[in-house]
């Protein structure tokens, strides 16, 4: 069967969903979001693009940055990142400080807000303009030079701080942030208000399948360096959900609380959705839903 | 290159290495063995067969014993076993208790202890003679005859009983346990006293990797199901270095305080590695050791 | 004012008021007891006696009896028994088993169930007739030799007892029980039937008011070490709301899941109150207001 | 025996204990004191003030003056400042924000650093200029015109901030602070960098000895009131110790890192000591040892 088709029955399967998420109320600019919207694209790497519903709309990627991140960071430090950062499930919720306290400020991944943070924190050491090199850097992966920061996003989530703000006063108290509190927030803010469509964002994570060149050809990360990222997102990608995704899905991915999800099957295919409503975990509840259809459909799961 | 000749090389490669881990000392019959031994098998879904070192000497699988119980209770429950066992990695150490306290009596996965003694539970409730019939599914399975528990080793862990004895008392107050205490733990410790080789090891594991079906050809599970169990394998096999596990390994895999580790490649094969020589975590340290050079050499992993 | 009018006044006063409480649920046997019985009875240090309401009718002292193993264990192993367990409130629930976790089985203090089984193990150990000697110590404090255990309600215990015996089993495991599991919680759920009036809990209580001499003036223990036990009864007494009580009551005390609370003034009286409805901390609702307004009435607090 | 002869009797037995404390590291301008000053007073009720070593020294209060902020709120908000903080031992470390994650920002007690901030943000609220205003408050009731802040400590803790500043965020997070956060830090850190002698301080907690009444005869709070705040100091004036300081001591009382403790016996005496030397929970390891010889030398303990 081919995609498109596939595409297309999972998208009236969906519609018969009774659907009871609700968008984040954590950051307000979000939720002026039309609850509605869903988007699904693939890209295969033998190159074919399928995309369906709002896949060409752009929406707030959230958390699902925190994988184009680590990728950057781990291009320039490589397994050096692993002294500041775990690679354990944290058992958790997204924002808790509490494993932070009796792990001594070692934040158990770098999907959870504080292992994202410590990323943004190395990033804001080695580049050399941190928001502008990270744009570009996203730019370069997906081949869509007109992606950027949502100011009105990045300012909505500075000024509903405060949890964010605890995560990186708690990890500097542990000596595990370099540079100034408000410097690193600051790049950690944009890096989430980055909006993309569904198919920039299935090309933006197009590497992870492609054994780590871009669409363009690009060698972003070695084979063996995607691998271990690919292997991090399926562990560690949904929060305290990762395992219930990894168990209905099967594949490695990222979700963000702007309803969107980048997942991959290594050497298939990339597939990015969108849908603003969120289940009780805040991952995009139809967004699974459809990942799951898919993997079933398609036979098409790593395990 | 062939098998053969990476195991082969694997196991002059180990050799070099200088490990640190010791025996387990919570199980006093289990620090009886050989610290130093080591065994290797592999089994391809195409039907080779290669085994190196102690490959061919029985062991104490232990918790590898607990893909294979939830196997068994997942044949006949099927996502029924979900309502009293979760499906997320725990982010703590195989006998935590915290985790049960706050989560009302619900282990995270049925790889930790508390969750392998619930569905130890559903099986005693299930099977009409629980040792016994657990015995002839895993000689089924295996194509051994002669598996057979170790009855020292399961009065060694009656002996020293009180973590497990502490984990069941504590679930049956949470109404998780529906059968007498000492009956669980019974059937529980039996299950861990389980031995076989690497090689009966890995052939038990055949049907995780052959869509379901055992080596004989038998259909265990569904290829659904197949795929949903290495997933919480991939997830939850490796206690609080399950992480860790995926992200050097990259393979579903089960591991036991015996040094057993059985590992698949689904479509592809499975192998079985013994040392017991563990890590802090509790995991054999070449075994890990063996199996990141197994999937870096073969360039075979899900990821 | 006499304390006679003060306890009728208080008597009226209570029964204006609205109470939420129900009867504790987890052992079944004192289900059976009519909920509004409530009865307060207090024993003045120069001699005099007064009682109220059902305050000569007997009910089961549960963890009030955890004061007075407490002080037959310190009487002859004094400072010893802080080796095996701790002077801190715990800040959680009676029988929670996280902080035995992290704290590597030593409880936080002998008034949590965790503490009062430890010490229960102290006295197996050190009595030749464990039960005996105990319900000979208590009939010898209170001057009643009819003091028993009630053998329904230790069955029921024992019926009941999933919880107590994982947080037994638990600390063996850490090493602090040296007994049998089965004979600690034998002897700890015949301690918790002991069955006392009001009367008979004031003056079995009075040595700890009196510098450690019983009313009958047996020196039970040293002036010191009364002090010190008041102390940690201060902090220790109530559960997660012992500094609710201490708030609001600013007496030294002990109170059990039956209703009753015992409760003292240094050098002045003791008071015992009994109502089986609890609040949900697990505390007898109308004793801890009947305390409150004792405190209120006399102007006779510590603070 | 009198008091003077007493306080010279415990300066002599001092000097042989073998203290292995070090002075906090926390904040840098701390940690340039002399770690052996050591200083005692004493003021009793009816009129009597003894002070012996450098009891006429000032020192930093820190965390001592969480009593006289809370007092200060407490007499114009009265019982409406526990909706926002509570009245139990926390049982964890001073600066834990384990407890505030599960209880959704509602700090254990006013004394632990989390409680203390949310009592700084109440005095923010209702005093029209926050720091002048409780310096005055703190100046009448101890009647010394000259107590002030240390601006270079109030510095030094600004720029070591990240743990409270931490705290602070997290509590926004949930609602329970009103004000800045920045405010609300230069508030907390000024209030803690107040200097007191041993007498001045002694002075300044008179009141809470009192039944509210200053030295100068001021009615800072009533009766009822100072008795609430008083078995409060008793159950968590020490942190994780406030057990151990009730079952030496037996008296309520307030430590601070800069290694001052103000203790009380209600109706009868004040004390104040100084020694910098901490132990490992962060109270001076001096103080209470003299303290502890304090009340075993006059028998005089509220138990």
């Amino acid at each position: 069967m081919k995609y498109e088709t596939i595409l297309q029955e999972i998208y009236i399967e969906l519609k018969s969903l009774s659907i009871t998420g609700n968008l984040t109320t954590s950051i307000p600019e979000l939720s002026k979001v039309n609850p509605d919207k869903f988007g699904m694209h693939i890209s295969t790497i033998d190159g074919q693009d399928f995309g369906i519903g709002d896949s060409n709309e752009k929406f707030s990627i959230q958390s699902v940055s925190k994988a184009l991140t680590v990728a950057l960071a781990f291009s320039f430090l490589d397994e050096e990142i692993w002294k500041r950062v775990g690679v354990e499930p944290s058992g958790s919720s997204f924002n808790s400080l509490i494993q932070l306290e009796y792990e001594l400020g070692i934040p158990r991944n770098p999907f959870i807000n504080a292992g994202a943070i410590v990323i943004a924190d190395m990033l804001v050491t080695h580049l050399e303009n941190p928001k502008q090199d990270f744009l570009d850097f996203i730019r370069m992966i997906s081949g869509s030079p007109t992606i950027d920061f949502n100011l009105k996003v990045a300012q909505s989530e500075k000024d509903t701080r405060f949890r964010n703000a605890a995560l990186t006063n708690f990890l500097k108290s542990f000596g595990n942030i370099h540079n100034d509190v408000e410097t690193v927030l600051d790049f950690y803010f944009h890096q989430c208000s980055v909006e993309m469509t569904c198919k920039e964002l299935a090309h933006s994570f197009f590497f992870f399948a492609n054994e780590g060149k871009t669409k363009a050809g690009v060698q972003v990360l070695t084979q063996s360096q995607v691998k271990r990222l690919n292997a991090l997102m399926q562990t560690c990608g949904f929060y305290d959900e990762s395992g219930e995704f990894t168990y209905r899905v099967g594949l490695p991915g990222k979700s963000g609380i702007g309803g969107g999800i980048a997942a991959l099957f290594p050497k298939n295919f990339v597939v990015a959705t969108w849908s603003p409503r969120l289940n009780k975990k805040g991952n995009s509840e139809l967004g699974m839903n459809a990942l799951e259809l898919l993997t079933t459909k398609t036979g098409m799961s790593v395990f």
